[in-house]
């Protein structure tokens, strides 16, 4: 692939680094943006530079936000009582686009892994706890993925949160809405059926 | 989608506009982007804006290039009397791969589709014919992809070229047909031209 030469062969390889992004769609997309207008470039690279310079963590939630405060923590219109625990900003957003939940997030940044070697101080948990100690929170929703990573996560916040008497519950797992159920692995087939409600 | 605010949704907007990247994978680039340190966004950033300001087309073959020629056209030791006319610039790099192809090229930057509305005016074929009038060139190679388009170019060029007497070749069908030049593999290609024929 060491065809091209210089400013295009470096563009190439940084764009390659990026997650999900191979060489030959990274070659696709080195070539799209060389051909687009100077001013669509150079708004693209700026937007990347603006968004990693002005972009910081929320102080009450973690999630990422370019002002102090998230505009969900910064809500008072918000439940601020109810916190939703989520591994990612993007978790946060698939809840956010629902338009439903009316109380605020803590995000981790992550998930528990024993086998990537994420301890509990890897996360946002500290974070967590201390909200807890300072702010009258009645529930805590567990949002984790369902994924063993997740599941960990979830686990060890019950555990943590048991003592300070706070309500903390887990979103239920089951067969997605639409879903065919012949589509379907068996370990969320059995879920759904452990968590069967009463109609 | 509209959660994300300020830079992190420009972000996010700016990254969705390019080719194969949807919302979804927007969203995931982007957060990745402001997860590195600051440095590399800006390395990203900068090669962006390098490789949009450096790069130009070949005076003689058309391709990208941060010369004035390209490296193949520069170098003296290709022969000069062979040129291979090629859709895009990853079409040349595929070839180039090979390492057994000892000509030079043409870029011509598209193809001839009625349907897209791109007419023989769209493409780099004045260049192609300038070339072919003023240099002492033995043989065209057409090796547009084996689509629709690239066959109609492939044969627009015979045409055009035919008047004038030089050789003009096409890559063999040993390319299957439908498919893009850059996503075959190097044997195919090989083969493909060893096997040309007269047009």
């Amino acid at each position: 692939m060491a065809y091209f030469n210089g400013p295009i062969q470096v563009l190439i390889e940084q764009l390659s680094q990026l997650p999900g992004i191979g060489a030959k769609s990274a070659q696709r997309l080195a070539f799209y943006i060389i051909a687009q207008p100077e001013e669509k470039a150079t708004r693209l690279a700026e937007s990347i530079l603006s968004a990693r310079q002005n972009v910081r963590y929320c102080t009450e939630c973690c999630t990422l936000t370019d002002g102090d405060m998230c505009p969900v923590c910064a809500d008072q219109k918000r439940d601020h009582g109810t916190i939703m625990v989520v591994e990612t900003p993007r978790d946060l957003a698939a809840y956010e686009k629902t338009g439903k939940y009316k109380g605020v997030y803590h995000v981790l940044h992550g998930a528990i892994s024993p086998m990537l070697g994420v301890g509990p101080n890897d996360i946002r948990l500290k974070e967590l706890m201390k909200r807890l100690a300072s702010e009258e929170i009645r529930e805590v929703i567990v949002a984790t993925n369902s994924s063993l990573e997740g599941e960990t996560t979830a686990m060890y916040i019950s555990k943590l949160i048991k003592p300070s008497g706070i309500r903390t519950t887990r979103i239920a797992s089951g067969v997605p809405v639409g879903g065919d159920l012949e589509n379907i692995d068996e370990v969320t087939l059995l879920r759904a059926l452990d968590g069967r409600t009463v109609l």
